[in-house]
């Protein structure tokens, strides 16, 4: 595709090295921001430019942050003793969405997946030892994706570190709010009878 | 939605900002950025930036340019006799695609649209008496959405126009190649029917 301008062709060529984004999608989100004010390119601009430059991660949970340890860390309030160990910052922005979890978090960077050519010594694993060496943490739970990644990665660490005496545990799988049975995939289905609890009015 | 730092909050602000990306799209993409080098995304907002403060519209046709005059008004091999009326840039570049079309362009920068505010004094309309003046336009091609703002927009110039010893053409409309007629519309059907073509081999 030919543009009538370098500034364009340019800004169309860095837009579409986005994810999910072509080149037609590019052109379209670079003439919205032509027809808007100056001052919401330069905005979208900077932003970005300062996001990688000023971001930090977390030194005890590797969470994005603006200080060295991030304010969930850093919060008196929140338990010490239970550490959830998900894969990436998106689930940890969806468990706080939740309201239900007052404990620490621990950001594994992704889950072992020989397809993508992930191994354990490219996920933050050391950083269980260094929470484990501190002595606070009693339980870890595991809040991974429900798929043969997820598994895997709660089966090697929980491997790994079964005799250090913390105790481990899951999320909770089963049929979500909302669904039909009958539609309900057999071994969700088949987890949610044999995991079944107690029955309880008040949920 | 708690974002864990500011600076990830402000840029997942600024990028859902823009038409079609939500706030987890957004967030997806400024994970992506953290993810690649930091040149990849100085290079993204740099480029955003240069885009809306380097860019310029060409005096003559309205498309966005490097340079006062654009490549194609000022190519000396392409027709001034021909001007082609066409919405907005990506019209330009769609059409110069095809690699059917030697003639000058003029953009209107939209089409007459009541629904959406945009009358006739919010186009580029004074830029086709301009080129009535320089004389040199033989013929004007509405190349135009095949919508009823297209159709009216056509229709507007044509009449304010009309009398100006120029001529009008309007792109063909039909059947487009690969479509099967059980599934074109009527009125493209029936329009294709009335505006039939001698047969050419050579097609």
């Amino acid at each position: 595709m030919d543009y009538p301008s370098k500034v364009l062709a340019k800004a169309v060529e860095e837009i579409s090295g986005l994810p999910g984004i072509g080149k037609k999608t590019a052109l379209r989100l670079a003439l919205h921001l032509l027809k808007q004010p100056n001052s919401r390119a330069t905005g979208l601009g900077t932003s970005i430019i300062s996001l990688v430059n000023e971001i930090q991660y977390c030194r005890e949970c590797h969470n994005f942050s603006d200080y060295e340890i991030c304010e969930i860390c850093s919060n008196e309030k929140r338990s010490d003793e239970l550490i959830c160990i998900v894969e990436d910052v998106r689930d940890v922005i969806a468990i706080e969405n939740t309201g239900k979890y007052r404990g620490k978090y621990l950001i594994l960077g992704g889950k072992i997946s020989p397809m993508d050519g992930v191994g354990p010594h490219q996920l933050n694993i050391p950083s269980i030892e260094k929470k484990l060496q501190q002595g606070l943490a009693k339980e870890f739970i595991f809040a991974l994706s429900a798929t043969m990644e997820g598994d895997t990665t709660a089966y090697y660490i929980y491997k790994k570190f079964k005799n250090s005496g913390i105790q481990f545990s899951s999320i909770a799988r089963g049929i979500s709010v909302g669904d039909e049975l009958e539609y309900a995939d057999e071994i969700s289905l088949g987890r949610s009878i044999i995991n079944r609890l107690p029955y309880n009015e008040k949920d």
